[in-house]
């Protein structure tokens, strides 16, 4: 099969499309015929050296994909040759073929092509992890997205709406804002123009955000702190902003805060299992309904990759960027 | 009635007992008639000047205590003049009578006597409320408890192991590390002598800890945060080690870890009655049954808080220092 491979870490350029040997499904796992994947940001980090895959996991970038099941390893049940499906990685999205555990598989929402399937696994199961799992949003709560254009972001406000929150975004630019209200984000923030801790108290008489989902880390640690409201839950799932910064216990003990940091990609299969199976419990329904769907700003072929890191890179994106298989 | 006053805010010989207007219970509140009350750290800071009472609480110092209920507010229901009982409170309970919310009111367990009583709802409310409803300690888990001799951490042991967890301490003193061994303590480390950090990871393979009990704040959240495991949660109830530090969001990232930072004497009512409710169902059985016992130091007439308080801020004791209201 081909896949993109990096045989010298770097920039873009460094991604090559290329002959590599088949996977094949071990115990537990079913061998998927990819379609199309998605870049995420630790797509780029892998790229440039910074975060090799976890142990086991293919050496090619590329945290999920859909496609169609080609083979079934022992001890899989309910799943079958020919199943429409898209799945959560931990590497290897960018090939021909990918093998993973089948708890890791979900089926394709119906009536949904597999080049916006591949954009959903990550979003749905990072969003729903850490809003819903780990920091119970609840509804009439005010939920803070920093980001609010993402593809993190993209699906964080439309499921923060479908459980009855309200939602604040941060973004670069008005257009970027445009499509987050589209999405039905409550407050608009754009963080080059505006202090988004003061924005969010006046759109909160005060009180400030139940929960923030926070992709900047370090950078935003002290203002968001400032920013979370009494019993408030700060969910870290990115470092843009850098890893150490000062936190004031003192905020966060009269507030009665929480603070996680988490990723999924290094999660033993047990944990990640659960995840995708709340998300197709919980998420599932809401995208058959039409209440979500996942955004795709656009459609590469899988060899042109390097392109599509470049616009991630270059943050000119709204929603997912997808890579498909040709001829597939 | 009498009760400790604090004219000027000073060391202990500001505490001063000293003739005060009775209280009055009103809707959904009981009067008691104090036996005992018993010091904590927040009645220091109070002394101090630096800590408060919430709006609504008493003035006087005192967040615990145990008596006899003396008349019911309107609208109280399953409690009665002549009940034996202890409450937490947000205030006042050093002093001969105390109103407080029904819902912060508990029967003295079964056979003790009201000064131990007295030494009960602090200690059981916060190592409750933060080990098992926000940290959810898991049986086979590690908790690591700061100051294991204190009366927060000598309940902290006795509650982890009861619930089948190991368990590791820290104190200053050989002495206080053998009360914590003999109330079940399994990792006794001497903060003075040995790093925690190695200690806790040679006691547990090199996992860490799963859930740290913490009363020092800044000055221990970078070992913390490296004694923690993987999906560790850091529960930071004290900042006797000051308020603000760095933090490393990566090292808490890769290991998918929370932090969280509460106090109890803040929480609305609602909050406070649910973990008072959930402490009477989950730890009265294990007083009754005698896994579990509450530590009292040595107890003092009221009069003498001063000696009390002395005795608290030079960290002399093990478990808790009581008060007890002459001629009750």
């Amino acid at each position: 099969m081909r896949a993109i491979t990096i045989p010298e870490p770097g920039g873009p350029e460094a991604l090559v499309w290329a002959e590599v040997p088949d996977p094949e499904p071990a115990e537990g796992e079913v061998l998927i015929d990819v379609a199309a994947s998605a870049v995420n940001r630790a797509d780029l980090l892998q790229r440039q050296g910074f975060y090799d895959p976890p142990a086991g996991a293919p050496p090619y970038p590329g945290l999920e994909c859909a496609g169609r099941i080609a083979a079934v390893g022992p001890g899989v049940t309910g799943w079958a040759v020919g199943d429409e499906v898209c799945a959560l990685l931990a590497g290897g999205g960018y090939a021909e073929r990918v093998v993973v555990p089948a708890g890791q598989v979900m089926p394709v929402p119906e009536g949904m092509d597999p080049a916006t399937a591949a954009a959903l696994p990550e979003v749905a199961c990072t969003v729903w992890s850490n809003v819903f799992m780990v920091a119970h949003l609840r509804p009439g709560e005010t939920l803070l997205v920093h980001g609010g254009a993402s593809g993190i972001g993209t699906m964080a406000v439309q499921l923060a709406k479908a459980a009855g929150a309200r939602v604040a975004v941060t973004a670069g630019s008005a257009e970027k804002l445009d499509r987050c209200a589209e999405l039905g984000a409550d407050v608009l923030i754009n963080y080059r123009e505006q202090d988004f801790v003061t924005e969010v108290r006046e759109a909160t008489e005060g009180r400030g955000a139940d929960v923030i989902l926070d992709i900047i880390g370090a950078k935003y640690l002290e203002p968001n702190v400032r920013a979370l409201a009494v019993n408030g839950r700060l969910a870290i799932i990115g470092l843009q902003g850098g890893a150490k910064g000062e936190v004031n216990l003192g905020a966060l003990l009269s507030k009665r805060a929480a603070l996680t940091a988490t990723s999924l990609r290094g999660r033993p299969l047990a944990e990640k299992s659960a995840i995708v199976a709340a998300v197709h419990e919980h998420v599932w329904p809401l995208l058959a309904n039409g209440q979500v769907r996942p955004i795709v700003d656009r459609t590469l072929p899988m060899p042109e990759a390097a392109e599509a890191h470049r616009v991630v890179d270059a943050g000119e994106h709204v929603g997912k960027v997808v890579l498909t298989v040709p001829g597939a």
